[in-house]
């Protein structure tokens, strides 16, 4: 199948060109580069060193023996889109070309409207070229588990039966996202669910869980193909952070409680996931929600594993909660309950070992220390969501901190 | 109260400039006059004349004694929205500064994106600029009562108890907009929604039914107080263009069957309404939902009312139904019943009278029949949802048109 990759350069775009070429697939990709300057600007790199993307893209093509074409643009210019579609005419367009962080949208009033804008101007130049130049291309979406929320009833995959006062539907599932990106995804959703009800497009729109890893098959033969691994506050995700801090021996630092229950998993079942929704793809016209994650966990008990797993390799690493800088909207108890059926009807067989992919990124995390001790000062937040930016303060148990955080998680 | 209208010189903010004035209210403008062109861009122009900006500020001053301040700019810019924040000190903010059309935006990919970016932008400049420079002030949005579509249930107002799995929450209502413009409006809300929760922003989102009507009180007096009157397919709303089409006897002409129900108000109620919204804001960090609406008419009943209104005044109108160019969206049978209680609890009294209401419409455009037939060709769609541009044709009962019609209909 002709793919293209919206946003190649990433940490999942990267991987799946790998994948998905491996499975036979003929691939393309597009990217600004724009990541690699985010992380820049958030005093960061990324922790497993990167190569220029014409060094990544000789390894690619090597590595594959595929022509695998690539435009290193920006998907808000539509005159871009439309040439790629002219010139690769893809059966696929996998959409990672937005920018996905929550903490670099909550930075100031520049940084929310960027992501919105971006956000929502790439999907619908995606949206308008399918129409118009190839309208049987499936759109594969990412979306994220963010934009339910956590509301304290299940939550469906996408849509669900809605009963209210004696009549039914059958209607979208509330959407409560807890950032301006988070929403900037909501809005994509409810755009491309629009587009695919008037003009008979197909799209999978992927509520994806949090993701973590370092690699996946074949991945770590050649350095250039590795892909990146941010620990950022902005870029970087619970796991992939605790795994930074922990081969440093840094405290790991949940935020607030650690009580925030998530859904997560591995890399290497997100490009599983990925080419499932990509070789089953949904009837034209259908506009389907898959929730993609293997298992819920709470950030407290996913900090427990990675000590756990680094102490076995004899590093010396606490737990040391740090003031939630989302204090204004996230709860850190609550109930969290999605379905994820959908993906494993298709095939999905989760990987269920956290602990063992955490020991394969510690592996390959623990030559890279120097790095990550070198930006060190990316690895504490300073993004507040009630709009300061101040570094969180440590919070000791019973002390002043850890009452003032309690009460601002009471006032939310 | 200092109450700032954005979007002055339009349909509604004119007609609330005056409203609010005569009510002792100080009253700045602010508006980029965008509405003139698009309008213009429609082949169209307003039905009842309005004066240039200048006149008409000249008119306001004078009526209302007042100094009125007006900044002629674009709300996209911040800069622009922090002068005026600094300058007049808005107690309230009535955001009327949006694109607001559905077929405007549904011309093609260019206008889709407008207005999208358009009203996302100048909302978050409005929260930023209340965030940093004013946290206590009142924002009053315009939302539309499209946000929520034509579920199969009751609609609440904004949010209500969802009850899944034996679980219950307190949720937002799912939105099924049926429009890139309309979509824009649900983005706005649920940025709102979000900035309330996080910075204790108070807002009062309006689910604003149709607005018909030519004059409120006093405005008839001085003819540069009257506001701008639309009967294009983008600008106009369905009693404004059937009443337009009834003074030059062109046959009424609703989209398909005229099934469609929707929520009604005229003018005077809607300034009535948006006066109690802002005479009685919500508390610090409260975001409120009105659903504002007089009652529920079909398309099909409306016309009916214009017809015998023209005829009692002597003029020969019809009603001819055409394709409907929504077809591709819109069911034009089906369950709407939109609760609409908060108003009347703040003490709004409903006009409930569409006849009397037609009557002073048809009064008020007799004098511009000739503006309205040199502008005949405004009055027929030619926007369609599936992406087409091409005049609608007629219904005939039992024609290929009505089948076809029928059928694109089914395949909603």
């Amino acid at each position: 199948m002709r793919i293209l990759i919206a946003g190649m350069d990433g940490y999942l775009g990267w991987s799946l060109a790998q994948h998905l070429s491996a499975r036979g697939h003929e691939v393309a990709g597009a990217d600004a580069l724009l990541r690699r300057s985010w992380v820049e600007e958030m005093g960061s790199t990324s922790a497993i060193p990167i190569a220029p993307i014409k060094e990544r893209l000789e390894a690619l093509r090597a590595h594959t023996g595929q022509p695998a074409p690539f435009w290193n643009g920006d998907l808000r210019s539509y005159d871009l889109v439309e040439r790629i579609f002219r010139e690769f005419e893809p059966e696929a367009v996998v959409h990672l070309a937005e920018c996905p962080s929550a903490p670099y949208s909550m930075i100031d009033r520049e940084h929310a409207k960027f992501v919105q804008l971006n956000n929502l101007t790439t999907t619908f130049n995606l949206l308008f070229a399918i129409r118009d130049l190839s309208l049987g291309t499936h759109l594969l979406k990412l979306g994220t588990m963010g934009e339910y929320g956590t509301p304290n009833v299940d939550i469906p995959e996408g849509f669900f039966e809605l009963e209210y006062r004696g009549r039914k539907d059958y209607v979208p599932f509330p959407r409560q996202a807890p950032s301006w990106y988070h929403w900037s995804k909501v809005h994509g959703s409810n755009n491309i669910m629009f587009a695919c009800k008037i003009w008979g497009i197909r799209a999978t729109d992927v509520m994806q869980g949090v993701v973590f890893g370092t690699r996946i098959e074949g991945m770590s033969e050649d350095p250039r193909l590795r892909t990146r691994l941010d620990f950022d506050q902005a870029f970087g995700t619970a796991i992939n952070r605790f795994s930074c801090q922990a081969v440093i021996e840094h405290p790991l630092t949940p935020y607030g409680s650690g009580g925030q229950v998530r859904g997560f998993l591995p890399l290497r079942d997100s490009m599983q996931c990925l080419t499932l929704g990509l070789e089953k793809p949904p009837e034209p016209g259908e506009y389907r929600v898959f929730n993609q994650f293997e298992e819920t966990y709470s950030i407290h008990d996913l900090a427990e594993i990675v000590c756990k797993t680094a102490s076995n390799i004899g590093l010396d690493v606490g737990i040391a909660p740090v003031e939630n800088p989302r204090a204004a909207i996230e709860k850190q108890n609550h109930y969290f309950a999605p379905d994820h059926k959908r993906l494993i009807e298709l095939g999905y067989k989760p990987t269920h070992d956290v602990a063992n992919e955490v020991q394969d990124m510690l592996e390959d995390l623990l030559p890279q220390r120097e790095r990550i001790a070198a930006h060190r000062r990316a690895l504490l937040p300073d993004v507040h969501w009630n709009g300061s930016r101040h570094p969180v303060g440590f919070i000791m148990a019973g002390s002043d901190n850890a009452s003032r955080d309690a009460q601002a998680e009471l006032q939310t």
